[in-house]
């Protein structure tokens, strides 16, 4: 053990095992978590090569392996419980947290089967997608068209003559896009297309396609199928492309719980179109914990870094201090040490409260999904966004070391930035968020009473009845006090969503198109949203120190939402000023407030990063190792760089050596 | 051709050429960089194939083999410019600008032989090496030491009674780390290490050190070489280890041009220490015009490709806009695009200034160096981050298929990120420049007349002799007039310089040392260079407007010049508002006036990417295509995916058809 490291453990001022069962949701799933990781992290049948050294297809290959592998032991040791599946698929997953070929069958194909198929389709397909005979993807997204799902242009068109339906890419931009497991390894697709019948369209509707031979593995007729090609990270998994080419399925594979196309072409519309709502929501909510987990592990590696680091010099002749002690190295990693925290803490709300509504409604009561919709597009574009800038904050704080592959920072960076992108784009999760916002204002303005958390518009409303224009307001703001930093964070959402509200109104009053209004708002809008979720962030976190009764744990964690808030208020501090909020003064206290904090927290820093609990096997970094041995793990790892297989390279005697001889 | 791609041409306001030749320095370079282009691309022995479809070893493979043929080519053709065999060099690493195996040897290697060699050892080693028998490297960097050079551990103790240098790694991080071309290719490296003599330690001098056979290219006695592993992108590149252990070489392999080993072992001194300066501060100012090139490149895929790029609706029922009409869309790229040409203009000034100072430099007067070494500190690391993170941006702006290695953005961004780190950390490199400018402003306040570019600290100085206090300093801003916006930033700087002066001032009243008083004012300090910086871009993208004769490229650089200023306020509005130096509504005029200059550059965003002059060999980029043909060329590049060689990986029999009996 590193000494370095041994003296920071020294110094806690809590009970870390008591931190990790916070975060764990209590001690018992702490226990569990830990004997599911033992399961996996002890299985021989799970030992692999350092995917760094391998290229991409024997990088797929052992993917498959370890990805059919998993699915045998999950029924071996009879784990059926969905959080405990995610843990063991997360430990399997370690050393890549890359998506695996078969993810979609498990979390899209099956799913999918189980929620929309008839009582026939479950006794033809079900069993042997559990069986993994047929094994399938989820195949949606389309060169041409991604968030915006009524553009797509695959088509399914009914013959009531064979019974069967005719499916189509009529263009090149209908080439079904980017689905995982599709390229290679799946022999069945649930494909999203537009249902043409009896000579009218009926928007998209889900179809089980067999693409390839159950038992030669070889596309069908009509299927033209592969791989994409290399991304940005996603080695592992096959993500795939599909022409269909007058590709004919019987009418009973489309997926007929709800709507239904009957033998003559008759096309039965499904009983409510809000069904599909609840799973956005909840893949949205995990994405929210999956940012959480990227930036806790993220900042393990750095923060114990950084403390057995030695460089340069703060004081002439003295030995190199730990990195950890420079301002602007605690200034980087603190803030984003407090943001892991936060957004920990807003994961755990969210999976609570979907939990919470999505008993209401199986129930067929809807009336909390709109908010619950809205607050998961915004935080899901909020917690990425965020979490995708911290990350390479992290690496870079590692100086050169970070972009050795051995850092693990590199491939935690492209395994999370898709998240941007995929599940709704960010921009466009922003503005679904901003047009709640903008109808609930709009609502408060006309005298509507608002229940939930933008409750707050009616009092921003109520307020302005007051004769004080809105940025004179008075305001008395602590900023040591939480709950103050709260409302300023309330209020400044309040004003900037008014703000945005007006800008549409401005432009409606220069005769332009509500659409047109909407599209020259856009900007203010996504500023609106990005305030609302900032706001409930700071407010989840706050009201979480609630629930620790632990009196050291809660003094940390109060400084650390103390640094996330006013850090914050640094970050948009035009923000706060212009709208009166805070006054000069005040900003410039909280900028010395911070350096305190920084102070404050750095004995902590590296048992707070302990407390997120990663073995050593999955935070798979060489920087992040528990006992700080970085130096000699690194040669380590060089040295079995495939590079170093041969002393001498072919190059040399191909290209170098020839060279001599024609100068 | 793409008719959406043609529409957009139709648009341009301007003449594109004129732009170009503004952009490469006046037509003649134009003109000679397009034929040296020509001589790369139409040149069959540079034809390669595709990067994202080899391994790693293969990828060095044909990276030796490119590299070994540029040098062959450059002899051939007679380009002896630096300036044209860079041009020659972006061309052949045009597909991936991935620093390659020789760039060392012809980039460190050469020069420093040439800078700092003795006649006796250019006979030894300069036509050797020109020769290509011997390939350098330039070894610096250790495991445990970067930016740090006085840190480092590598010991040269010379041997009087053999007249030998012992060359030794003490220490695990002693190991030299990084240098490129040392894993695998090189034979020889210019190996910095800390000279002892007589039992006394002279500091860090460069030694001539063979590595590897001539002619087996085994490893020579007690050094062991090889491949750091991979990496975050510079997979062409051998980035190295090198071990030293009892490496003895003759007395007359010290570089011994200025500093000296008499065979007795007495050292003499160097003449100055100011030699070596210079070439951190011409490599710093090279790196800001990468900076420049690499945002251009990204900007003109993110651009060209949001013009072809159909999604969603802005009004229902009417056909699908192109995504570049969306507020959100220009919000994200035009101000990248404005920086863009802001830090090419950039570039061109520390180029132009380096060679100005280089001359007086050459004679001995070093006057201008320590306002250029500040400059280029702060500047390259001002234009990298900012450069990082808009690269981002641009691949985040296209959607799921910017994360497609057809997209060349993944690519242009992992090669660039190190930017950040290399040739000076940028956290330090923004410490150095604090230094510089709170050194300069302590003159100024001590009443000495400040001369260069940080003269306003002189201003600033005389303004506060007035009564009133800096804050609630009158400032009459016209928000059109870029002049004005100059002077605001600048203002800015000047008080975020004073800020931090004042923050040591205060640390050092509660009886800090000096040091920990700069340490713990470094946040301020950062963010004062930050706002230098700024102050200079905006200052030189101005100034650049006075050169430009062309009414209608000045008019449109005009519009760039302005969204830049005025964005970078609505970015740092606290800076502003706090100082007094813009009021609220102001600030809230200038968010208006954004959308404005959006729209107006809109219908020249196409045209302003293409004056880039990009050929699509460079760009290499499937959505960057100058046709704008996206789609089939990216189904056609998909198809070329090695997973796609056959149509039933072998996985399929090796797991998953096994898999099925086991159920």
């Amino acid at each position: 053990m590193n000494p370095d490291i041994i003296k920071e453990r020294q110094n806690a001022t809590f009970d870390v095992e008591k931190l990790t069962n916070i975060l764990d949701g209590g001690p018992e799933k702490t226990k569990r978590r830990r004997e599911i990781e033992a399961l996996v992290l002890s299985d021989p049948d799970f030992k692999e090569e350092d995917p760094n050294f391998l290229s991409r297809s024997e990088r797929y290959d052992q993917a498959v392996r370890k990805s059919a592998q998993m699915i045998l032991k999950l029924r071996e040791y009879g784990i059926a419980d969905p959080e405990e599946i995610y843990c063991y698929k997360t430990c399997v997953s370690c050393t890549f947290p890359s998506p695996k070929p078969l993810d979609l069958h498990l979390g899209m194909f099956l799913p999918t089967l189980l929620n929309q198929s008839t009582p026939e389709q479950m006794d033809r397909f079900f069993m042997p997608a559990w069986n993994l005979e047929i094994i399938g993807t989820y195949a949606q997204t389309e060169m041409g068209h991604g968030t915006h799902l009524r553009g797509l242009e695959t088509t399914a068109t009914y013959d009531p003559a064979t019974q069967e339906f005719v499916l189509n890419s009529p263009t090149v931009s209908s080439i079904k896009w980017w689905p995982g497991g599709l390229g290679k390894t799946s022999n069945h697709a649930i494909v999203l297309a537009q249902l043409y019948t009896q000579g009218n369209c009926h928007g998209l509707h889900a179809f089980i396609v067999p693409i390839r031979d159950m038992s030669t593995h070889e596309p069908l007729p009509g299927i033209v199928v592969g791989d994409i090609g290399p991304k940005f990270g996603f080695n592992e998994v096959d993500n795939g492309f599909l022409k269909l080419e007058n590709v004919r399925i019987p009418r009973e594979n489309m997926l007929m719980k709800y709507a239904k196309v009957e033998p003559d072409g008759t096309y039965v519309k499904p009983p409510s179109a809000k069904l599909t709502y609840g799973t956005m929501v909840f893949i949205r909510s995990i994405i929210v914990g999956e940012s959480a987990r990227a930036l806790a592990k993220s900042c393990t590696i750095a923060i114990r870094y950084s403390a057995v680091r030695h460089q340069s010099e703060i004081r002439p002749g003295s030995p190199e201090p730990q990195i950890l002690d420079y301002q602007t190295q605690q200034y980087k990693l603190f803030p984003l040490l407090a943001m892991a925290y936060a957004f920990t803490f807003v994961g755990q709300y969210m999976k609570q409260t979907y939990h919470r509504i999505s008993g209401d409604i199986n129930q067929g009561d809807f009336s909390e999904l709109p908010e619950l919709h809205a607050l998961s597009a915004g935080l899901k574009a909020f917690t990425t966004w965020a979490t995708n800038a911290a990350i390479e904050v992290c690496r870079m704080s590692c100086g050169g070391h970070g972009y050795s592959r051995s850092s693990a920072l590199p491939d935690i960076y492209v395994e999370f930035t898709p998240t941007c992108t995929y599940e709704g784009e960010n921009t466009v999760m922003m503005l679904q968020t901003a047009r709640y916002l903008v109808k609930s204002y709009r609502q408060a303005k006309d005298g509507q009473q608002l229940s939930g958390i933008v409750s707050y518009l009616n009092e921003a409303e109520h307020r302005r009845v007051q004769p004080q224009p809105v940025a004179a307001r008075p305001t008395v703001v602590d900023i040591n006090d939480l709950a103050s930093l709260v409302e300023v964070y309330k209020l400044r959402a309040a004003i900037l969503v008014e703000l945005a509200a007006k800008s549409i109104q401005q432009e409606l009053q220069r005769r332009k198109s509500q659409e047109d209004a909407w599209n020259n708002s856009a900007i203010d809008l996504v500023r609106a949203s990005d305030a609302h979720c900032h706001y409930v962030v700071v407010k989840l976190f706050t009201d979480k120190l609630g629930e620790i009764g632990d009196t050291a744990v809660h003094s940390v964690l109060s400084t650390l939402a103390l640094l996330y808030a006013l850090h914050g208020i640094t970050q948009n501090s035009g923000d706060f000023l212009q709208a009166g909020l805070l006054s000069v003064p005040q900003v410039l206290l909280i900028s010395v407030r911070i350096k305190e904090l920084l102070a404050q927290l750095r004995p902590n820093a590296v048992v707070l990063v302990d407390a997120f609990d990663f073995h050593d096997k999955k935070l798979n970094s060489v920087l992040g190792r528990y006992d700080g041995n970085v130096y000699e793990n690194l040669f380590d790892w060089a040295r079995r760089s495939p590079l170093n297989s041969t002393e001498v390279h072919d190059s040399f005697h191909k290209y170098l050596k020839p060279l001599r001889s024609k100068l």
